[in-house]
């Protein structure tokens, strides 16, 4: 059976050998030294772990903790009740209760848009962009994809697919020169990236604004890190500084990060209802797959709720405050940001080790490395949220530092 | 700018405009005829409109009824009170509760297999096959993927990434000759394609497993359609019949059509504990995206013991019943089968018109037609369920018989 054909993969956009190879070794030494495979109860913010050990998760995205908020609660409970089934089980472009309708009316009116929701970003993602690289979501022009090579995996696992409708590119992080330069070779470009890292920073969409007038730049932005967290009524990063919400601006966020419900919202402006259809019917899992059930369509109304009110400016208040507390204790390179995201800089070498340190005196913060960030820039990721007290902070802050990380400013500490 | 590059794309694997083209005038046609896009409430089984047409949906894949049952609901609102959050909101590979832990253990025990949740059948296909076509999950070897033609579009979609791991091609629908002959000319082969089919009919699983036996094929089924509704404890059709449960067979089941809750349940056999780790790390949207939320997880603990009971042999007993009532009622080319999907055959040109003509009478049943099954064999599928009455099964196909379907037999009617 020698003469049984072998394959070589073409790995043009993906490489599972290399991927899983160094992603691996690392998870498998996180699991070694306790810092991942964590499993635990969680009560009243504090994780329980079966030998007794408790800790405080100082990487969780819900930076507003609506995700605990009683009425967001009993928002998914009250929706059970009410629609008596978590997903009727056909595609809603056949035929569909009001659920999902309602959700979408009220975060168009909430966000300023039209909405239509998928049961998680990657859903969206994974439908969107092969429409966008067929011309069927844009101006019917089929257009060069470049994806940032930060572009988060649930963005970049579509290139393949979005390679069979047209041309595909990796540019570097944030590269506006390369993408002007697209822009002049190719009828239409489209530029996939996040509108907030999920390690820390925002997209240059005033910038790719002045590339969106001036060559009809097509951008799809993930905003996933800042919706609820930022703007105002929670609007995010993307819808409150970019001033080119129209068909060239193309936005999907979760619900739940921030938002602390469950499922994403797709941001649309200036599209026609048939554009709507299309995406319905063929943005892949959109057409096919499960929906948002009622849950998390309950919890998002309440959620939604919350957002239109002032609490949502206090509990924003209350993550600037925290955001700021973390920054006068220690150094980052994201020190001074609005973004909720810190990355404390350690090295490939000590990374899992300072984690195992600072989770032994009851906080866990996420050792990164790669494939996550480029080799060399390890670190660990601390996520701050409104819900966390100033004691907390300056624990947290204090342990990192015994762990080798770098004190603010010269009077730190 | 008439210089600037246009792009000719390649189509290896799929085609918006070939897709878009053809599918979106049918589902107009269908929506301008009422038979799509389709809004109503609920209740006791009955869709009422906005404008006070009532029918039954006879298009619900909750073959046993569960998606309504008060005991699924009411789980779901007891684990939402439980855990009092939809989703914590980190890789579960890092921090989880125990919340997903303790379905797949329940899972595990009622199917007799090792048993990873996802949130939807389309994310756990999406993040599998490319898994299969590098090797790392199977024995290695990267295998020539073989998707059957008819394989439902949440598998054929992955075929651009399988593509970039592996080689891939599309085979007739079932062509067991094509398989062997792949099989003696490749190191491995892994062939991708429902047990059960969403528009009727079984895989020949026992035909598979030997080859599967002989040649060491991998088969990945998705037997969505089957789980709940047949065999022992509602294991599903490919579980009942297969004799190969172990590495060589990968089975993913959606929990949200007969199970009756949400999210889905892969099934896996004779993998060790990394294996495990390797799909929560790698296996694309199961490592990054949002999983199954808490609320789904309590429907599926609540169907699972009433899988666990004489209630299951009841419901699946009541729909059985219901398909030997249609079947005695009216011909179609599935009738005598234990599969609850019938497609009533109509023509291309009447195939609207005759779901119209159904729905004024009170029933709601979907025309399907290219790309949804090939040119010159569209039909008006017909989902049985345990819920449904006999006067509204003798109903329908009196409606249907009127509308131009075939009577069953010469002494139907």
């Amino acid at each position: 059976m020698s003469e049984r054909r072998t394959i070589t993969p073409t790995h043009r956009y993906r490489n599972n050998d290399k991927l899983i190879g160094i992603g691996n070794t690392f998870w498998n030494l996180s699991e070694e030294h306790g810092v991942a495979g964590i499993v635990g109860d969680l009560h009243d913010g504090v994780f329980r772990m079966a030998d007794g050990h408790e800790f405080v998760n100082f990487t969780v995205c819900s930076y507003l903790d609506l995700d605990t908020h009683p009425r967001v609660i009993d928002g998914a409970v009250a929706a059970l009740r009410r629609f008596g089934v978590l997903d009727h089980c056909i595609p809603r472009t056949r035929v569909q209760t009001t659920v999902l309708l309602e959700l979408e009316e009220s975060l168009g009116e909430l966000f300023g848009a039209t909405v239509v929701s998928a049961i998680s970003t990657a859903a969206a993602s994974t439908g969107l962009l092969p429409l966008m690289a067929s011309g069927h979501l844009g101006n019917g022009t089929r257009p060069l994809m470049v994806f940032d090579k930060n572009a988060h995996v649930s963005m970049a696992n579509a290139k393949p697919s979005c390679a069979d409708e047209t041309e595909v590119v990796t540019c570097r992080h944030h590269d506006l020169d390369f993408l002007a330069d697209m822009c002049r070779r190719y009828e239409r470009v489209c530029y996939v990236v996040d509108g907030s890292d999920s390690l820390g920073g925002y997209a240059p969409v005033e910038e790719l604004a002045e590339l969106q007038d001036r060559y009809d730049l097509l951008v799809f932005y993930d905003d996933s890190h800042s919706l609820s967290a930022y703007g105002e009524r929670g609007i995010g990063y993307v819808r409150t500084h970019s001033p080119v919400l129209d068909e060239r601006t193309i936005t999907v966020a979760t619900l739940s990060k921030g938002f602390g419900a469950g499922g994403t919202a797709i941001l649309l402006d200036g599209y026609p209802q048939q554009t709507r259809r299309i995406i319905e019917r063929f943005a892949g899992p959109l057409g096919y797959s499960q929906k948002m059930n009622a849950a998390a369509v309950g919890a998002a109304m309440a959620s939604a709720e919350i957002h239109r009110t002032d609490e949502l400016v206090e509990l924003q208040g209350r993550l600037r405050s925290n955001i700021a507390l973390f920054d006068s204790l220690l150094a980052t390179e994201q020190s001074g940001s609005t973004y909720p995201i810190r990355v404390v800089p350690m090295t490939d070498e000590t990374v899992v080790e300072a984690a195992q340190r600072v989770f032994a005196a009851g906080f866990y913060v996420s050792p990164v490395f790669f494939p996550i960030v480029a080799r060399g820039t390890a670190g660990l990721r601390v996520m701050l949220r409104a819900g966390q007290t100033g004691e907390q902070i300056r624990r947290l802050a204090s342990v990192l530092v015994e762990a080798g990380a770098q004190p603010a400013g010269p009077v730190a500490r």
